[in-house]
């Protein structure tokens, strides 16, 4: 699909904005779900003249991270190309991961006697574990002329890149976590899984006597444990495949992450939902997709928190009308999975999506909601779908065979 | 997908009962289906608050076999995992299929001077053909070290197994059917396709010829055409790929043979669906999974019988509340493909389905029929996603990526 895709689109100067209402989609409580308890006259009008619909991110009964939730949103089958758990925590952290980076998620952890006591150094507190990684930092730098790049995280919890001066080969990062999983037991090597791993594995070992050695004193955090070695996904770039000029517009570390991952722009922005949209006014000239991410929908789904999940569904649907203003070609609204407060946590129901543009038949839904938009225009569908219908409903893609 | 599945799955205490109406959909007559005909208030009022929808077992304007309805429902691609006929012949007729095992099923038939004169013996009644059969076990046990175990079929119907001492390749059972489909020509002699069938062909040109000298004093059965050679399909299990322990309760042998084929428990159940849920509610703390089978309502649609279907629907629904008083984690109530009374046999039309359980929207539909399924929130789907939506709402899938 996606070669077919290149062959199909066409540039022209039309304007695509995606709001990504992170966790969007719920669950009744009290016969209303989230979206359907909330006050959302703007969206409701919307979704009576918009295509709506319900989109599945993977696959039915699947619950997606957010990895893979947006990987769809942005075209990219999440089942083809799968993100690795040490990239996801580097993206996260906001670091600025590289082809030749080998990338980890680690742990804090107390060893003792030459077996592991705490695999999370007693939760550490989180200004502690900062502390630390910089002393990690400070004197560990390079091993082997691979550069080695900490990020600290929450409490015992850090990054690190071993960045290597060439590219490494395709099986690179298959190495095994050196946690055991359980305390009491010795921690395991890091032993390469193919001939590529070779390098990383002795780089690897390196850096785990490095660390003892500069934590060697301390009373928890005297050992790291190393998961998730993984590597940058190979992925079509966005514009290559698209033809858009596109940005991310979000105010967390991940997302940016994730957008920067098929090459979008990924400018940082602080500050709240009021921000994002003042700078998509600002630049609505430099680009044509918009990718604008809302994080605390999501947030207070993940802490059960029903009516603050709904809340800020109510402020984002106040700030609408100033996106509406810039009047885009297209305009679509969704989420990248759903978050029921009742699950507290990302769950595999399909997310509500409409789309606005002046090619739909609209008149279907009474608002924006989970159930209305069963009966919208879009049915259920995979979420990899969006894009082409963006692209679609913007006049950018041409007509397939003659 | 059925990798990343194995990945995904976790096990919990939850039970998931699956009410499979065999041949549930139909179509209208006078302007109602079946199933709208039916009084069922039990399945109506659990329509409206669980989440429904309709699915297509193997593809649209697909008329799916028994075989492939069940694998679809159980989670298995029924194009890439095919049963073969002697397989579900044998199945249908309870026989103990092994992996050794080449099924066939046969035909009693005439010949005269070497040439078929009636390929099916003048449809001889059941009760003689079952003697021949009996006579037939009696007289061929084993050739060339193969076991030979018979079963006696409808009329001039039986199924044999050649039960080999050792497992067979993987393209033992090429071999063509002996029947030449047409009365006046001679049987064809059972050719080896492929060097894995050369054994096969040896065994079953004995067969033929001492089943021939067995038979050689009947006026019309003295002669047996073989059809369908096959051996039990590669499966993985439902345990491994699932994380459940299922049970079919299931009073006929076919549908417990088709259980037996993913690796459920298959205890022989007799009499009615009362027997059925008596079974259930005994056995309710021994199992994760239940596969509840009622065949009837495909019977009286395969005959045509718009009336006789309606009243096992409407059987069923009485029996319903003695399930719900189970109180299963997910239930769900479908059938394996459609079988309107109207066309007399299964159809291709997707089989509406109710998906009981607490993580649901519901409130779509007025009641349970094909017509209202399709305003559900699980729309029109693959019969094949229906496993993962249990597991899902089950709490038995654990998310995809980070």
């Amino acid at each position: 699909m996606h070669k077919a895709f290149r062959e199909l689109v066409q540039k022209n100067n039309t304007k695509i904005v995606l709001v990504v209402l992170d966790g969007l989609g719920g669950l009744p409580v009290n016969g209303k779900t989230e979206l359907e308890a909330a006050q959302t006259p703007q969206m409701d009008a919307l979704a009576k003249s918009s295509a709506c619909g319900l989109h599945i991110p993977v696959s039915h009964g699947i619950t997606p991270g957010s990895g893979p939730g947006h990987l769809a949103l942005f075209g990219y089958d999440p089942l083809e190309y799968q993100i690795g758990r040490g990239i996801l925590e580097a993206l996260g952290l906001g670091m600025d991961v590289r082809k030749t980076d080998i990338a980890l998620r680690c742990n804090y952890a107390t060893i003792e006697n030459s077996v592991i006591k705490d695999r999370r150094a007693g939760r550490i507190p989180t200004d502690q574990s900062r502390l630390l990684t910089d002393k990690l930092q400070k004197n560990i730098t390079t091993i082997d002329g691979a550069e080695i790049i900490f990020a600290p995280g929450m409490e015992h919890r850090f990054a690190v890149l071993l960045r290597f001066p060439e590219p490494l080969g395709a099986g690179a990062s298959a190495l095994n976590d050196t946690d055991p999983q359980k305390e009491g037991l010795a921690p395991l090597p890091p032993v390469a899984g193919t001939p590529d791993a070779e390098p990383v594995a002795r780089v690897a070992g390196k850096f785990v006597s490095q660390v003892s050695e500069v934590l060697r004193n301390e009373e928890k955090a005297n050992y790291a444990l190393l998961r998730g070695f993984s590597v940058l996904p190979d992925l079509p770039s966005f514009s290559d495949l698209f033809g858009l000029k596109a940005v991310a517009i979000a105010n967390y570390p991940m997302y940016r992450g994730l957008a920067k991952l098929v090459g979008m722009q990924t400018p940082v922005i602080s500050g709240d939902v009021q921000s994002e949209i003042d700078f998509l006014r600002e630049n609505y000239e430099q680009y044509d997709f918009f990718f604008l991410h809302v994080k605390k929908v999501d947030s207070y789904g993940e802490d059960g928190n029903f009516v603050e999940k709904k809340k800020r569904i109510e402020e984002f649907d106040m700030l609408l009308p100033q996106i509406l203003d810039m009047k885009p070609d297209v305009l679509i609204i969704s989420g990248d999975h759903s978050t029921p407060a009742l699950l507290k946590g990302h769950s595999w129901h399909p997310v509500p999506v409409l789309l606005k543009s002046p090619f739909v038949l609209g008149g279907l839904c009474q608002g924006f909601s989970e159930r209305e938009c069963t009966k919208g225009e879009l049915g259920i569908f995979p979420t990899t779908s969006l894009m082409p219908l963006a692209l679609a409903n913007a006049g950018r893609l041409k007509k397939f065979g003659a």
